[in-house]
């Protein structure tokens, strides 16, 4: 048999797909930065793990131990595929939630579980827009940018995704908010869907109700959706800062997550919308996955049907974040001069402070890759700003995305550093 | 805000993989007639879920237990997010074990975790097949028909896949076994990649491997990969009744599952091929999942980087379905008249008898609603003969496939019925 080495073609979303993503660069580096065995280890503001909170690992801890004291639910969570949708007492139980909490009239027919929320969104990217059945090209539009990372690359066919440049609003000395730039916003008839996070990654922006009801109410004006990415936000894990109302119209979509609440590692999402969406997404992960994982249904099932994911949601998990966020704020307080050129997004919200350094004269890819020769890894914001007519616009390379879950000393530590680094102090 | 009742326009990718694929309709249909409170419960000969195995289920709870008691464990598997190929140590673990035990030159830069083997092979076909960097489509050959029904609605563009009917073979009274039809098949240029799945699902046939080196030739002639399903095989779960060689080459891609070793509900695949291949499969997994659910890594790492996978797969496993599949056969020797026109296709691996209700009045489908109103669930055949160019051909018709998993009494019964049903006896 022909030795030959293999040099082997892939199709061109493969190509795509599988090729040097910025993402994947980041992450690639990202990743090498922290293996390699450097004393001491660096600083990691740089990540997308939530904190490892005690008194949530205790109930993990109960919780697991409940799974495997009774061998029927073991052999349910572990060998048994459940349907594509989810388990039906788990949509049973969300839904129940979302009656008696909140008052939506949903029932399990608006839910559908996917594995882990980038899961959710590949899949709803991919379901509304691209090649649409007449021919045209469907689109998503991000009424607000920055946005989270993990979309950019989501669609399956190129120059799917369009975008909005923010309004930016001084709010304070060194504090801005992004707002929605309604003066610029079409939704023409190639848009096949909106969407937002609330709060959003990497910003920590919370968009406003009055902002939610103009965007709701243009879904329903153009009949498409409006997705919601709840990702850090509301029911769980409620890392939301401000008080803001959720909104539940016929037009739009939630996807939930159990991530941030804490398990990423089970890997569960629910998304929460019309019928012929939920069914549409219990279709999708039968053809490409087959079933769910259960472990994270099998987990918080009980917590959902109970309510406790709310209450520990606002008890524990908030409380938590919020000392952290302010922790953080304080030694930005600390160690940025009062007179340097800074500005940090308004925090209601997620795990990350977004810093503006105005008028740099190096791009935050420059200081990131300046920050990580110190030992302190932040994300550099370019990344943020996909979908973009203009590339060019200086603000999308004036910023860096901190994450304050990790251990207080080193994101103080971080921030110090990060403080000599920007303005020698 | 105008309440308009939402029909939502999904894109044309969403309409075929949200709509009524076959094997949805038929699943919906299975699963109301199992949920249908009907007394007794139906007999389910119709499932795909692995036997419950004490000796098995023994594992899983230690297994559990370990994690559960260690808290370091505990929180890697449940709170942290693994790379998107996986874990470091379970990748070279599989890796020394097809080194150690099989003689393969692999490495963990050889391997992928997926979220289960039906995401390996949706992943694989889009990244070989579809629209090409030069405007060409490639396409998926099958080159054995009937094959796995879950791949026939996976690839993101209509008409990717294409197949061959085999050549049969009568190999002894009521016995038959296909065979790969080399005289016709043809690798054109648009073949990018040949996909067998070894046993078979759903005919129990093992490809042999005279004909396995004859697709190898093939692949490496082309330059393409030789895909291999081995969710029912080797090295696990090994539900292998005959001895075949497993094979590695430059072109050869491997799938292998820990879902027949019996945790679906993990959803845990491992893609192991050319190093480029894993690469871009965790690429794909991190754009369109982030990073893979813990748990099955974290089960059955320990048990990979021991060996004892493989010895649970040889001394437990395998002889459970072997006698399983002695009895099921004795069933159909005591049951189907000597003189009726029925062939079962010889069993050499996995968890199914396969029916061929030779010149048969009525169609499979026919056949399974008469079954399914006398309480016994069965699949028709027809679902597996996709990417043919011939639909008419009136064997794909003529056949049943009968899972032989569940408990002993149930697969008596519903054979005792199913020969009835047929003919009568």
């Amino acid at each position: 048999m022909p030795v030959v080495k293999s040099v082997m073609k892939f199709s061109e979303l493969g190509m795509r797909l599988a090729g040097e993503t910025g993402i994947n660069a980041l992450m690639a580096d990202l990743g090498e930065a922290l293996a390699a065995s450097a004393e001491p280890a660096p600083l990691m503001l740089g990540g997308g793990n939530p904190a490892h909170i005690p008194a949530m690992e205790t109930v993990w801890e109960e919780r697991m131990r409940a799974i495997v004291s009774d061998p029927a639910a073991l052999r349910r969570t572990l060998a048994i595929y459940d349907p594509p949708r989810g388990n039906a007492g788990c949509l049973e139980s969300l839904a129940g939630l979302l009656r008696n909490q909140f008052g939506w009239s949903v029932g399990p027919e608006n839910i559908a579980v996917t594995p882990g929320g980038q899961t959710a969104f590949f899949q709803l990217f991919n379901l509304f827009a691209g090649r649409m059945q007449d021919g045209t090209k469907g689109r998503i539009l991000f009424p607000l940018m920055p946005e989270y990372i993990g979309y950019a690359d989501q669609s399956l066919e190129r120059d799917t995704f369009t975008a909005l440049k923010p309004r930016i609003e001084i709010t304070a000395p060194h504090r801005f908010k992004y707002g929605i730039d309604f003066d610029h916003l079409r939704v023409t008839p190639d848009i096949r869907a909106l969407c937002v996070s609330r709060p959003t990654n990497p910003s920590g922006n919370v968009i406003t109700d009055a902002e939610m009801q103009r965007l709701a109410e243009l879904a329903a004006r153009h009949d498409i959706p409006l997705i919601i990415d709840n990702a850090y936000g509301w029911p769980f894990p409620g890392i939301l800062f401000d008080e803001v109302a959720p909104l539940w119209t016929e037009h739009t979509i939630h996807v939930m997550s159990l991530s941030k609440f804490g398990i990423p590692g089970t890997r569960t999402a629910f998304v929460v919308g019309p019928p012929e969406v939920a069914a549409a997404v219990a279709s999708m992960t039968a053809v490409t996955g087959l079933a769910n994982g259960n472990f994270g249904q099998a987990i918080a099932g009980p917590l959902i049907a109970s309510g406790e994911i709310t209450r520990l949601s606002r008890d524990v998990i908030r409380p938590y974040y919020l000392a952290k966020r302010d922790k953080a704020l304080a030694a930005i307080a600390e160690f940025f001069p009062e007179t340097a050129p800074y500005s940090i997004h308004e925090s209601g919200g997620a795990m990350f402070l977004w810093l503006w350094v105005r008028d740099s004269k190096r791009t935050s890819k420059e200081i990131y890759r300046a920050l990580k020769k110190r030992g302190v890894l932040v994300v550099p914001g370019e990344y943020f700003f996909f979908g973009l007519d203009d590339q060019d616009w200086p603000h999308r390379h004036e910023c860096l995305r901190l994450s304050f879950a990790m251990d207080d000393n080193v994101v103080r530590e971080g921030i110090r550093i990060i403080a000599n680094e920007l303005f020698g102090s």
